[in-house]
């Protein structure tokens, strides 16, 4: 469709992207806060160093590197025009504790390789490639800072949040050499930019079950936090009659097994307790108060409140079978957000140019690209993972599927300039 | 019966020796670990100061007070010959975590009442009002460390077991002042010893419905403590489907609700989970390893056990289902324990003498008494608790029931006196 495709001479082929990818992966994967697994949290020291490890890959690509005072670190691929349009890329670059090596990290590097892929070619727009600062939320509890900044829904406020060691944000902003008050102008204009791509691993086994190595998102799951409490009556465990027992475990244990349950009967449903604290937790007392934690994801905003209300509706009858109290401590609410329809098409159509077919997909995980969609024309690009395991050591990716997705994503670009050349 | 009995001119009224054991009571449960509540750990520096405040009163009464080199506090009311045998009564001093005033501790207290109430009454025999250093066995994970010493059934193996701290046991005892190499020495010959008996609340609501004072307890019942896990594998709570998890915690919960079942529908038996530990315990992280503790008592060893089995069982039915592992970490059995029934005998008809009807009981906590019948000649009275609520800050006693306890306990001394001066 277009002469630009495949790379021109002074590009590698895409196998030898691929693989680069995957070692920027790796090089990036040891700059951790742990000796054993990776932990890179927001503007921790290992993140100075992945800043200064892909600021000279971007100086080898002839790319103008900045860190943005969010800390999200920017390489630009600049257009002959100062004032082209913009097209931006990217993923993050901090991790879970214990995470694998291409959860966010992928995503940016892909958006490397896509520049990579590009050579020399002039097109008629930037391509800026982010890596954001922090969507995990490990470090302040407050995830998306990074396209927070970049959307310019970033909030002063949080600056006085402290992570677990008692630093404050501002003080962790600073101690990196940024200056916090300006955060409102890492914002990016709506009328500036054409659209964000997310590259991402799948962390699901839709496309490996597919057998497809590429997947276009079609939304992203919106999900419930809540933090619930059972509280009854502590005793001795061998003086205490089971009748009249105010067991806060009992009632919590009857009531994980119906969020399992609840999970499994409602269709694209997904219901965890990954939390539960027990007291006082001693062998032989009857617990009297136990925490719990729910994450209920449903791509249907209505399906997933009916959901979570049934749930609690359980909760509250069994309690009063077992003579206990039930407490919702908190409840955070985030919408489903839907992908842009037209970059959607657009991805649709140049995974096709490669006589690529690639599925449409829901993300139950959450994603900078669920934020930056409420500004930008937003979509996301899914790789097969093997094994669909994520935040995890055991995460991967094979060559050939990064492959197809720089492919695609190349050839957008390729099919983006185009369109833009044509009608100017 | 005696013609020592009511208390003679130069004792105080059981009313006010009751009383006394409850300030007594007070004032131990002012030295805790903690400011909220009752922690007193084996050998903890709030143990030192009940010794203090303890050896005060022994001293005020006559009594010889020692701490053996196991930690435990005694205190002897001496017969004129130093050759006599010996009478022990009392009961343990440290506590669970956000304990009561009275578990343990009003036994001994009402050790030193006996003492208080028989004035300067000369008897055929010492009195050794024992304080047990290590029950609850909450610092090392090994009760009854003061009943093991005195029965000579404490092994010096045991010196290396570490706290939560990392401190060994050995070191512990070191830093009390005491030798850990003659712990064996402070075990009683069972020539010398005429009975043990520990006064201690009820624990349960037997006495209050029906409506009496005090009871002679039959027997321990048997119990086994075990450790078990769920382990499954960990993933992400968004992206994973519910289909094919391998959630521990879903496990694990199952079990939990099968336990209290079991429980309930075995007349007599107490199922309790008291110990939940969740890994790795993040909201959005579906849990990988869930480990248990299972307390599961009753007072016919062949029922105990058989149930036990059965819920292995079906622990190990619930793991095929989920797709997890099932293991037993670790499983201590503990056989029921008969109560000396000459002394039961003795207890009963001291009652009688004071007019009073007495219950016979089954214990469902253990206690040192459980240790000492194996060396012994032991019983145990109980005192009603009006709630039948124990380790827990809202455990009570009524002064009353405690001087109703006291009169048995002196009028089986005086009895037993009698025997002995009609005899000798």
């Amino acid at each position: 469709m277009t002469t630009l495709s495949p790379p021109a001479s002074d590009t590698p082929s895409f196998e030898e992207l691929a693989h680069r990818c995957l070692e920027d992966c790796a090089a990036l994967a040891d700059q951790s806060e742990w000796h054993e697994g990776i932990l890179r949290q927001y503007l921790s020291l290992p993140m100075k160093a992945v800043h200064e490890l892909s600021q000279n890959w971007m100086a080898e690509l002839g790319m103008e590197a900045r860190v943005d005072d969010a800390g999200n670190l920017i390489g630009r691929r600049a257009s002959a025009a100062a004032s082209a349009p913009i097209v931006l890329t990217g993923s993050h670059l901090d991790t879970v504790p214990g995470a694998g090596k291409y959860d966010g990290v992928l995503g940016f590097v892909m958006g490397l390789a896509l520049a990579r892929s590009l050579g020399t070619a002039e097109l008629p727009f930037h391509i800026d490639v982010i890596g954001f600062s922090e969507e995990e939320g490990v470090r302040f509890s407050k995830p998306y800072l990074g396209s927070h900044a970049i959307t310019g829904t970033f909030d002063l406020e949080w600056l006085s949040r402290r992570d677990a060691s008692g630093f404050s944000m501002k003080s962790v902003i600073e101690g990196f050499g940024l200056v916090p008050q300006r955060i409102p102008s890492a914002a990016y204009r709506p009328s500036e930019v054409i659209a964000f791509v997310e590259p991402h691993i799948e962390q699901g086994v839709v496309l490996s079950r597919a057998d497809l190595p590429v997947g276009v998102v079609e939304a992203i799951a919106g999900q419930t936090r809540a933090l619930v409490q059972f509280v009854g009556i502590a005793g001795h465990a061998g003086t205490t009659p089971m009748y009249p027992r105010q067991d806060a475990l009992v009632a919590a244990a009857s009531w994980i097994t119906e969020v399992s349950r609840r999970g499994c009967e409602v269709t694209g449903c997904r219901a965890t307790v990954g939390y539960a604290d027990v007291s006082p937790n001693v062998r032989n007392v009857i617990p009297d108060r136990v925490t719990l934690s729910l994450d209920l994801r449903h791509i249907d905003d209505g399906i997933r409140k009916q959901s979570v209300g049934q749930l609690f509706d359980i909760a509250r009858g069994i309690a009063v079978r077992d003579n206990v109290e039930f407490v919702v401590l908190e409840k955070q609410e985030q919408s489903g957000v839907a992908m842009d329809d037209v970059i959607r098409k657009q991805l649709f159509q140049a995974a096709s140019d490669c006589d690529l077919e690639a599925l449409d997909l829901i993300s139950g995980a959450g994603h900078d690209a669920g934020l930056m969609a409420s500004r930008f024309p937003t979509a996301m690009i899914f790789i097969r993972q093997p094994r669909g395991i994520s935040h995890h050591p055991d995460e991967d990716v094979e060559a050939s599927d990064i492959a197809e997705g720089l492919r695609v994503l190349r050839q957008w670009v390729l099919n983006l300039a185009e369109g833009i050349n044509s009608n100017g």
